[in-house]
């Protein structure tokens, strides 16, 4: 579905414009289209094909939606592929936008995803100076609407750490934390396999040898190098976190247990003393002389109370009780 | 056995060829045979090392079946190994296939294994615009057509690994979980095995320097290695992911277990302490008074009732029963 | 906030200066302006932005807040980002400072911290021979001194590590010792985040090839290098021990709890084979004749007595009670 | 102990000769000399020292027996120290061998070890077309040998793994399992640590600057490499399944605990109601009516029996007993 | 404290100097002057620095004892700190040897360590004709006394490995094993830490670019370089081995534990049995007809006798009791 097709001259939106005259304004010198794809038909991405001279083996996997975040040049034209991710109720969405950006065009391809860009389009028209730059500043300012969109995920799994963590410590809290812990850890997954290859995508984009789109705005890239690496520092504290804490609480698990083995260890010698001395006074010989006085009953009760308090505070000296 | 010997001029066929004709066809300019090779005998390799005039180290590694995939260029040959996996019943086997690839030729051998590569021609013989990039075009077509039939293997993997998740928190499936999470992460170890040095090969073949025979199609390698680092990553995943479950499924066990013992806990202190009340009555001293009383009787079931009630309550309130 | 603002020629202080003069003198030859803020607002930070020709990203960075260690250079310009922490009541604090180094200015911007740098002018004030390299060396007494402030926190975590090891083979400390690891760990974590990536922009100020303006004080900034990597090192093998630590404590626990059981098992046996017996002896049949026997009863006893006695002293020789 | 001493020329055996021959042979033009040498005396050592000029650290090394992997280059002379292992008993048995190599000779001496390499030799001698290639053909031809003495201690340790595995899940194997697994760890790093030095050993003989000896055979020597990659990546494999096994282990022996906790839980409640409701009526109450009937004590059986066998119905429905 | 203060020339000793006259001596040709520190005051390093021209970094990392291992170059001079360790009671003392190396001196500066180096010096005096090879040399025999010295605490810890692996499969040792392994572990950390970065300087001082004194002893640093190789090989072994070690004494008490439960579970199930069916006997009801029977007692006994056996005998068959 086509969502926009716009000119732009000197960082100023020039038309609207029809599909099939894109040829006629990516001809025209400091001028560039910017075309927006949504869930797009073959034939969509076979006109934009044609129309802007893309690659087989790029429209191949704009088409086939590809899984990993990646940069390819093919020749003057940069084809990057990134995944836009929601979380909703537990569940991971996984969607994707393919940009491919030449010198005079950026073509956005958003596959299985609800977030739109188009807010990105406004920013850049609002900015004509910063626009200017070409069809290099709007690949950046997609590349870092999608980033930002990453902070909100990361920011709500340290929130959940930190709600676990609250709890860790206390009891009964095991089974509910191990299931969050788990949960915790298959988006952190998720979301480091967005990041990290985009990591290695946005170090081509800066420093060394760039395309040459990217040039002018290298500087830019830096800044999205950076808000990836501190996303990707983000998610190993994480995960490491969520690895000490998957161990902090089996050893709280384990200690809780043995504190209820203790505890049912005192208070099963305690009956087992009671009904041990009963028993030996339920005995049916006919010597016991215990038996026949008058306070012998009185006797056993004290005995048996006796016992069994001298146990309870023993118990009770040793914390099992 | 010899599946096929043909000969190939400008991305056509021209003719299915004796064996013993290829270098006359081998010469010819802008011509390349295509031989295919499954479980081949000694004599067949040796004949085949004649023809192409191919390294008897190489020749080696063909003939015993290398285990780890690997590239080897011979001055102007290019070696490859590629494992063929095929899961059956929880067994994996292991197959292999060895192309060796010079400007005029490219011969497959294949060994322990099913799959054929007879779709792969067929393919090719459709795409003459495309074949007629020569050897390195059927080299990457082979190399795509190995590479393809992992995705299947990881689907497999991720689907179980889903399968074993949905019921991790559920009690009394540890047994299972833990037997199903050791067959995968064997599985895992595999396929990891046959992906990894696949990944390193098709490093070298395209970016930096490359052979010669793959300059054309330097592009398509790019994709195959993309893929390959899209299995990669996944199995990365994988594995990860199974020793975290691994670790959840040892958590759950404890938590049951800790569960278990305090509901023994709780009703061996019930039956306790009735059976410890019902020995103080029956102990044999004359004068127990309750003994003659007309309620005692009813006044001691009571008794034993609203202890074992009380008991019955507080574990209840604590959760344990 | 504004905190200073002076103007240095040749190592020696000239002057306190007006924000609004400060054009003036960064324009002199061999003069150098130094400037601090504190919290700064939207309005200061544009102001210096002015009067330094700094870089919009860099002063975006320096507005929200950066939370990871990075050094960036814009032209001539470098900026510098480093974490101030505090650890208090087992809660961390994560200030931050902001550096821009130009040739002839020095300005620090230090954001939710209440560590002050006024000792570190102090000092350079004091020694004008080495104030007289200019900027580049304020940036590395500045980064000296926040570099310094890391030991000892560092050295507190390592008095908290002995104090756990200390009762880590302990009865009964198992719980408070896995809840003050996970602490440490935690702390060692942020510690970490903020040393890692300091100890790489350090890197980059000495050996190849450094920004102009610390071309003179490489020796200097390859003493923090050291520094940091000696805390990094400490960090390291914190978090190293830390795991083992928490390993060891669980297998105390169980160590425990497996003794525990034992004692139980042990304790259990030996009124259970009384309670039997005195079971069997309570038994109604008409014809025991031992309940006749005139020493029946004292038999009965000593028997029960025995039998307890042995097990005891079985249980006592195998350590069990 | 010298085992021999042979000059060679253009691959063919010319003659064994005196050790104090050796100075003249090897100054002939399209030479070599072949000195195998076993746990040499000190005198042993010095003579070859002098007979091909050594460099005293390695001749120190070769006496000393240097316990790593290396290899080293002194002057023309290459020096390359290899181990040869022997599994007995479950004991492990380093041995050594240390070459060195230079244009006119090889020199090979072994330490410690039982494993000849006269086999080498022969087959050398057997194709005098590869022996031509001189000193470096030898120097390929040996460490060859050895890296093909380390499969075979790999695939016992692959099957003994099977068969662990094979019994993992069985119950009551736990105790032999661990000891198994413990070890072969230990012998999987024995191993490594025989084979990942070599490993960098063998990478340095091809590919990029090579020592001259080893120019000509450079292809064999990555053969070798390859063979090493391919223990490496197994023994990598091995550590990491050890690793889950034993991890797999602790979970398999925790659930069978938890199932012998429930089973004891299960039987002790079926007693325990069993000898409660037998207290109860033992109890020597006077107005007990029910002990006056008829039916009074088929009917107190019947009420036993029925609560033991709801109990052990329950029970064997939640699979406990 | 000074120690000694001598000058060579041409590898023999000419005499022992006074500080004072140091200047003298240093700057006569082929002449080198050799001076010992012993925990030095700050006057005598200060003294130290004047006559050697020292570099204040330098001289500071010397006064405050740096904790890390490692080289640095203030122009043509070599600075190198090394840890001395100790392993004492269980204790670790870590002192440290700091060494300046000019072309015509050596300063070797000890702190906090007991260890001496007469030897080295005697060493180096009785072979004039390695000790003409001047400053390189000297600062060459002191790297290699330090690194020697590592090599019995190596040993030291995997004799106490083995002794801890012998008895890793025992019974009831596993808490001295635990509290040994955690101690080892923290023994090889301090080892590690000392040796890992000194790897790292020995890496520089052969190969590619070297400090100018070292260019003629490359390959005696070479061989240093091998050592710390191979002290670092193993003590990632031990450390790997620890690792092991703890989670196999875990699984072994973990199955202790098992093997006491169900030891529990069958002695407990043999006297249930028994209480349960003398408490049926020990019923009140009036009309037990078996009581009345002249063998009714030695039937009650047989039974229960005949329950407790046959249990007993099933469990022994199960290997519980």
């Amino acid at each position: 579905m086509l969502i926009n097709c716009v000119a732009y001259q000197q960082g100023r939106k020039l038309a609207d414009i029809e599909v099939k005259d894109i040829g006629k304004w990516v001809h025209k010198p400091e001028c560039f289209v910017w075309v927006a794809l949504r869930d797009p038909t073959d034939d969509e991405l076979s006109q934009m094909q044609r129309e802007f001279d893309l690659h087989e083996l790029a429209i191949e996997d704009a088409r086939k939606g590809n899984q990993r975040p990646k940069i390819e040049e093919f020749g003057s034209t940069v084809f990057v592929a990134m995944q836009l991710l929601e979380f909703e109720h537990g569940e991971v969405q996984v969607g994707e936008v393919d940009i491919f950006v030449g010198t005079n065009f950026v073509l956005s391809v958003r596959n299985r995803s609800k977030q739109h860009f188009l807010g990105v389009r406004e920013r850049c028209e609002s900015e004509p100076e910063l626009l200017a730059h070409g069809s290099g500043f709007v690949f950046y300012a997609l590349m870092d609407a999608v980033v930002d969109r990453y902070f909100p995920l990361l920011d709500a799994m340290e929130t959940e750490l930190e709600e676990i963590e609250a709890q860790i410590f206390e009891r009964g809290a095991a089974r509910w934390n191990v299931e969050r812990l788990y949960g915790l850890k298959r988006r952190a997954t998720v979301l480091r396999h967005a990041v990290a290859p985009l990591l290695e995508v946005a170090g081509k984009l800066h420093g060394g040898r760039v395309p040459a789109v990217c040039m002018q705005t290298q500087e830019y890239f830096r800044d999205v190098h950076d808000h990836l690496a501190r996303i990707n520092t983000a998610i190993d504290a994480i995960r490491d976190t969520i690895g000490t804490a998957i161990q902090v609480n089996l050893s709280m698990v384990t200690i809780e247990e043995s504190e209820t083995t203790k505890r049912l260890a005192a208070w099963a010698a305690i009956f087992a003393v009671s009904t041990a001395l009963a028993g030996i006074w339920g005995m049916n010989f006919e010597k016991m002389p215990e038996l026949k006085w008058a306070y012998g009953y009185p006797m056993a009760l004290g005995i048996i109370a006796a016992a069994a308090g001298f146990l309870f505070w023993r118990f009770r000296k040793a914390g099992w009780v």
